[in-house]
């Protein structure tokens, strides 16, 4: 039963960047061999619930489940279509997917690591500006994309920290890891103040240059436009607010980002001009397996979770519902494996 | 509102043939120019209700909408989910689609037109084993298809004759075609019986590759597998038939198709022991300008649609409702163009 309208279009932008294979980068995979694997079974688990090519459920190294399965629960609950987009896709993935011709990233210590930037945002523009809908929720999955966020907001000179899929965020293996990036470009902080491609290409990565695209092409035929996720979504409200979009644009996350002291969500939200939305899954009255790991801060967003547990809340479905579906999801799929 | 078991997965090929550009051979486009462009567009209109990369929403030469708007109407009516296949697409889609490695394929008057069918069927095949489904419904989108559908009957040694998406089936043309292509493969007609893949590559396409593969690999795993159309699906029946698989198979088709006495359908269904299931959508009680070329016997099937039309019969939707939902998508999209 579709409880939403048939306007609002759920996109989730899936890719990698070979930045997240740096030691204690990301907890988005139990190992980091399966790491450039989570965003093709993201995609999956998203369309259809479960692993269809990749024979995995991506799962922290402590456990965490990926929050795939809490937006594929919100989608079931909601009967929300889905459209996912191949921002960089390492693996194959069963999942259909529509083309922009973004490549994987490499590393932002590279010093081109992100050739297809200015290709896929064109594309995506292009897709955005074409796409029926009267409102877009752009989602994403990239490992590691927090750190080439963070490389992308000092290309562009925004003075923003980020946050992390990590209980205590890395920011000091961050920071220095931008820094090697920005060298390796010949770049200070602010040098692409005013030129998102270019901090896209040279500091980003491949679902960044997909989502801004996006988001551009989307506004620029009045499609509102709320993006789904914490800092990468930060990242690219400041790419969209740099290609001097000055108009409304959402940004919906969960609470465990929000509240995340190492970053400064809400500081940037008010900077960047966004209509913040914040939703609490309440998984601390959860009491579950499958929510532990998120009340003890880890994941905290991904896969648009933030802006699917808002739209449930919009049509009026009961945190407690979206928790129910979760957990039988999380023991259909892994609780049965252990 | 969703009328349709979660286990029910509906699955569009779409591809294209060089030899759909012969001149007499398809009615899948005004112009021949945009017969590459129709799968593309097709896709698009079963996933978003429009075209969204395309722009255009193929029409034949007199006036004959495209079957996806009937399917796209059976797929609003009963909430159905859909999943695209890239089955050698020669345009950029819209829409989202798996892809299977399949390439576009050349006339098969060449000596190899399908050099990805070997590729395409493998990948398809195990596509189809991991899909999660009780039933899978298949329907294609590929001007010429009749024509590489014959090829493929041929080469495998089954003496049944094709459908046209032409009023008048311009049989001799697609027979001469057809005994070309074998020359041009030093093969005589059952030169391929029992080598599904030889029959393919040689004088097949790459979405008749990509559906054989699908329907192999899903009944494998005890997936059911209804083919969803005309004398394509035929051929499709017959590959796995030669591939042997001797188990259950269906076939959903128009009555278009199935009334019509220049091919042999439910001989053909018979010989090939599948369970057929004619669906007439009523056109003729429709009274709208977009029933009328279809009434007249033009396009007949395409996109799925004896299937989709099925499913709507199943579930108890009244025809009527169908109608009136594809004349209503048809006066949005074509009618006021005109």
């Amino acid at each position: 039963m579709a409880r939403i309208g048939s306007g609002t279009r759920f996109v989730l932008v899936a890719g990698t960047t070979e930045t997240a294979t740096r030691d204690g980068i990301s907890a988005a995979g139990a190992d980091p061999e399966l790491m450039p694997v989570t965003p093709a079974a993201d995609a999956e688990i998203l369309t259809y619930g479960g692993p269809v090519r990749t024979d995995v459920i991506p799962v922290s190294p402590s456990g965490c489940p990926t929050p795939a399965l809490v937006t594929r629960a919100v989608r079931e609950v909601l009967g929300m279509d889905v459209t996912v987009v191949d921002g960089g896709l390492a693996e194959a993935t069963g999942a259909p997917t529509v083309t922009v011709g973004a490549r994987p990233g490499k590393d932002i210590a590279e010093q081109d690591p992100v050739s297809t930037a200015h290709g896929a945002f064109a594309a995506a523009r292009q897709f955005g500006q074409s796409l029926p809908a009267d409102e877009l929720w752009l989602g994403e999955t990239i490992p590691g994309g927090t750190t080439t966020a963070l490389g992308v907001l000092r290309a562009l000179g925004e003075d923003v920290m980020v946050s992390s899929s990590l209980p205590e965020n890395p920011t000091a293996r961050k920071a220095d890891l931008v820094a090697e990036g920005l060298a390796a470009s010949s770049m200070d902080p602010g040098d692409a103040a005013g030129e998102p491609k270019r901090a896209l290409r040279r500091m980003g990565d491949p679902v960044l240059a997909t989502m801004a695209g996006l988001t551009a092409g989307a506004v620029e035929t009045d499609t509102a436009v709320t993006l789904a996720g914490g800092s990468q979504c930060v990242a690219v409200a400041a790419l969209v607010r740099h290609g001097g979009y000055e108009g409304t644009l959402g940004l919906a996350t969960t609470s465990y980002v929000a509240d995340d002291d190492s970053a400064d969500l809400r500081e940037s939200a008010d900077r960047l001009d966004l209509d913040l939305t914040v939703t609490d899954p309440g998984f601390d009255e959860g009491d579950h397996v499958a929510m532990e790991r998120f009340v003890a801060g880890e994941a905290k967003e991904g896969v648009g979770m933030g802006g699917a547990l808002a739209l449930a809340d919009r049509a009026g479905v009961p945190m407690a519902e979206v928790r129910d579906r979760f957990a039988e999801l999380y023991d259909d799929r892994i609780g049965a494996l252990e």
